[in-house]
């Protein structure tokens, strides 16, 4: 089973990152574009019948930094990404 | 509009970062865990109206290295991420 986890930061937490892509894109020409956050993407393959809370707690303790962070879990068919 | 970028490595190409985060898995004790890749999630807040077409050209110029990586576009409905 394939798990996607986006790991993103809180609102409010300042991403310099983000501010220069943002910059970066302005620079080469986009207009319109409004602004620019930037996570990280997981895609786990675990054993099928994974239970929701070790997933969770996988977030929690690893790939995630709880103070400045919040990701979630979305689940994909195996259809994709085969 | 909000737009979401999904930029991951190239099946194939070594993900040393997602090596690091299965290994770091099985030491916490998660057991199961075949395969960990990591890539980067970008989100975008454009101007209504921005073409598919502009979008593209950001991921190719800017946000994905076409050489290693791969990207794929998500619009994100008004009433996610409000």
């Amino acid at each position: 089973m394939k798990v996607r986890v986006l790991v993103r930061l809180k609102p409010g937490v300042l991403d310099p990152q983000g501010r220069a892509v943002h910059h970066a894109l302005e620079g080469l020409g986009f207009a319109g574009v409004v602004d620019v956050r930037i996570g990280r993407v997981i895609e786990i393959d675990l054993a099928d019948g994974t239970s929701d809370e070790a997933i969770d707690e996988m977030c929690r303790k690893l790939l995630a930094n709880m103070v400045i962070e919040d990701y979630a879990v979305e689940k994909l068919g195996q259809a994709e990404h085969a």
